[in-house]
């Protein structure tokens, strides 16, 4: 009822200053980056974000951690409550995408019956979905640690990290698996954003 | 980070069916009508939505029960659940509004701090919000009573209803009052819309 017609219906848009840039007027999607902590997800979302955005298209980072101080703020890190997590920020993606937005999805998914729930809950929508697992092995994560998560799990000051202590269960059959730890943030960017391009959504 | 350039940056859209109507490029925006249940809150929305889409709006209604299948099946009726709630339901129209969807939320949202709440975080994103109070009287609500609950609750069978045993606080200075049970659902509707065409919204 309250969701537009799906893209048969849907005007075309064009961007008035991007009228002759390919791409602009493509439909939305959600591109999910699964991947370890520290595997680059979050930097590759930022580099692609980047080179949509100058092509012309919305494009939306939903970042976890911001959407755990917002969206999911009574969350924990336990199975059900990560698959809530998942639950919640698909459900928010593939609205945004259904109105035109590339939604890129940095967010760790280490379970994949919660992946393929939103990727069922995409196709049911008639939503553009792609996984990208953004594949760096975990001793080349736990040495870039970003965010120190792999010392306080040495250090025995948290438990329950992903790929650890904790499951990771990876894609599959993904749409696209990046070896970021073998290539440049720009070259995985751009294995990405040429896979949106072959696939219309870019 | 992951916000796109507020409206001073973005480019201006045009649909291309509907270049020439007026409004079709709007900036988005969160109208939420708040109002007791059966107030109208869903059927106004609904008129001013194919309204708005006719117009060559994105549209979105936000409808507090197919969030509560997904969104926030976690939460019950309590204050603070009803609180987050509406924090919940606020986030996700502020992400819609911010790229360029007309988003309508047809929602109870009983406490004015949890309203306020939502209006200062568009506020500080720079995303329109409107509030409208679907202003029925409780008596009107409980004969129309579309699903049921008023009957439910003078049975004893449900307790916590809003307006009745549960607190409903209209809002002091809401953006625009609808007497609902005073005029028709078409006479409602195009009270909002002419609002937001008044703001530049539509």
């Amino acid at each position: 009822m309250s969701r537009p017609p799906a893209s048969p219906g849907t005007p075309p848009r064009t961007e008035q200053t991007n009228g002759d840039v390919p791409g602009a007027d493509a439909p939305g999607a959600t591109v999910w980056l699964t991947g370890l902590p520290s595997a680059g997800k979050t930097t590759i979302a930022r580099t692609a974000a980047a080179e949509l955005r100058s092509a012309g298209r919305r494009v939306h980072i939903l970042d976890g951690d911001e959407l755990r101080a917002h969206l999911t703020a009574d969350l924990g890190f336990s199975r059900a409550d990560r698959e809530a997590n998942v639950r919640r920020v698909g459900f928010v993606a593939e609205l945004l995408a259904s109105h035109g937005v590339t939604v890129l999805v940095p967010v760790i998914a280490p379970y994949a019956d919660a992946r393929a729930a939103v990727r069922a809950r995409h196709e049911a929508a008639g939503t553009p979905y792609v996984e990208v697992h953004v594949a760096t092995p975990v001793e080349v994560c736990a040495v870039r640690d970003v965010k120190g998560l792999y010392a306080r799990q040495a250090a025995g000051e948290i438990s329950g990290l992903t790929g650890v202590d904790d499951p990771y269960e990876p894609p599959a059959a993904p749409d696209l698996r990046i070896p970021a730890h073998e290539q440049s943030k720009a070259e995985s960017a751009r294995a990405l954003v040429a896979l949106l391009r072959e696939k219309g959504l870019a």
